[in-house]
């Protein structure tokens, strides 16, 4: 039994709270920024929203206002470029999706966009979010200073173009129709690295950018980002291998189905485990600096080792 | 028999010298921006590099570097601003030439990215060239100032989302389903302005965005992109219908088999003749406030209007 089941405050249970409010916030902000679904071409205008606006932990934007809050960065700015973010992420959900890609129709329990819309729809939807991605970064309302925004934005496009998250999608697929033994340990972390763990990154170090903090805050967010993006992938494998349906609103099995090499194929479900929880640690290591203030932060941590979906 | 036919210099001839020089220095600018086809996921890069590097009129750039040229911005900044539009435009051909979109195999006299790669190589191509975009705007080497680098990466990402080229790419398809009589000239035009329009703006606009010109200046370039751009449509829709293929490199008569509403189908050839032309005058109207600095970019207008491919 847990410490906290008898009268205390679970902290994962707290921090879910916290996660869902952020959530919340994120979508009323990202609800104002896109466009609206009027016009001749609503369809396009609908399908963002469908995307951006649907369910989602929204675990990249929480990271965002809260890794910014360490370092007194300003609230509004902190909002919009989580809001960037999740733009970017969405657009890669959209396009990792595609029939060409992934060819999954389910995603947070509802119809893919291009399950829901169509095929030319979803593209275009993809496209556009990643535009309103930079525009949202480089709106005078995000940041005071034009410096801040441009590095905002500028690091926005390394993480998320051909040498980060698109570079590793495109790999993800290498790997996928790669044949058993041709993938090691190296290449799945290289994808991952691309994949998921730069926008993560991003995530983290949005705020240190805002403010122009030192060197030795971005270096311990840019640690955090890392072991906490890695953790998390090694999750998703998990999940994909032992998790419920029901629970992640995603098909499963994908990965055993077409014999892809994963963390777990290479490490094992208790190898994977242990791996995982390794990094958990290291993880909240890195916020040490912050003290007491990065609580909540440790706590997203156990969120995301923990997490059945 | 024009008049330059006698010994005098064609004015269009020389222009296309002048057009094919700025052609190789964004070529070579473009190929020391773009990632090198190597590492594990270099079938992405070189995706990247075949369609933004292969052939073309870089018709965008030119206009960068000339309409910059008149406001004395600087020209690394303009050249590396043009390979900017350049990558975005290339993302655009990409997915416009999808299955699910346009459907077209040839582009530039080559089979599209789609049939030389494959359909997700294709998707995340695009996708990457249009982060890549973002990547040189914001880029320290292309603006000294971070305010100039702040609006031009916000204006690029007003004029290529979805109140822009994205939009109008989804308007487009729009049209192209739209039954007969559905579709008036007031609905092409505005599709007209988002898809092929506002990233011409763009590209006129640029340089007087980077040295922060005056607003007549600004209103100069905008009316005559607006003008230019507006002709620039009608002549690729007349070409459609009556032009050569072996010289545009591209499918014809697409719109014709598609039974589309277009400039022609509604004003008729000799009709959107008139109109290329009227729009043709209008833009180099616009262009006086630069007396005889401007004669390049009024060669460009006549090249627009006559150009067969």
């Amino acid at each position: 039994m847990r410490p906290w089941a008898r009268g205390c405050v679970d902290p994962v249970s707290d921090f879910k709270t916290a996660l869902a409010e952020t959530a919340d916030r994120v979508t009323v902000a990202l609800d104002a920024l896109l466009p609206r679904a009027d016009g001749p071409e609503k369809t396009l205008n609908s399908a963002m929203r469908y995307a951006a606006l649907g369910p989602g932990k929204r675990l990249r934007p929480f990271l965002t206002i809260e890794c910014g809050r360490l370092v007194q960065a300003d609230e509004r700015s902190l909002l919009r470029a989580a809001c960037a973010v999740e733009c970017i992420h969405a657009y890669s959900l959209i396009h990792d999706d595609l029939p060409s890609m992934d060819n999954d129709d389910l995603r947070r329990g509802r119809p893919t966009v291009h399950i829901a819309y169509d095929e030319a729809t979803a593209i275009l939807a993809g496209d556009a979010l990643q535009t309103q991605a930079f525009e949202i970064l480089c709106d005078e309302e995000t940041c005071a200073s034009p410096a801040a925004a441009v590095n905002l934005a500028r690091r926005l496009a390394e993480v998320a173009g051909a040498r980060g998250m698109v570079g590793g999608q495109m790999l993800d697929m290498a790997i996928e129709e790669a044949g058993e033994g041709e993938v090691d340990i190296g290449l799945i972390t290289r994808c991952q690295r691309m994949k998921t763990g730069a926008l993560i990154a991003f995530s983290a170090e949005a705020g240190a950018i805002i403010v122009d903090a030192d060197k030795d805050v971005r270096t311990a967010f840019e640690g955090f980002a890392h072991d906490l993006g890695l953790c998390f992938q090694i999750v998703d494998d998990l999940l994909d291998a032992v998790g419920d349906e029901n629970l992640t609103g995603k098909r499963l099995q994908k990965d055993a189905d077409q014999g892809k090499t994963t963390f777990v194929t290479i490490l094992g479900i208790d190898g994977a485990r242990d791996h995982a929880q390794r990094l958990a640690d290291q993880a909240k290591e890195h916020l040490e600096i912050f003290g007491s203030q990065a609580t909540r932060l440790k706590d997203c941590v156990d969120y995301v080792l923990e997490r059945q979906s």
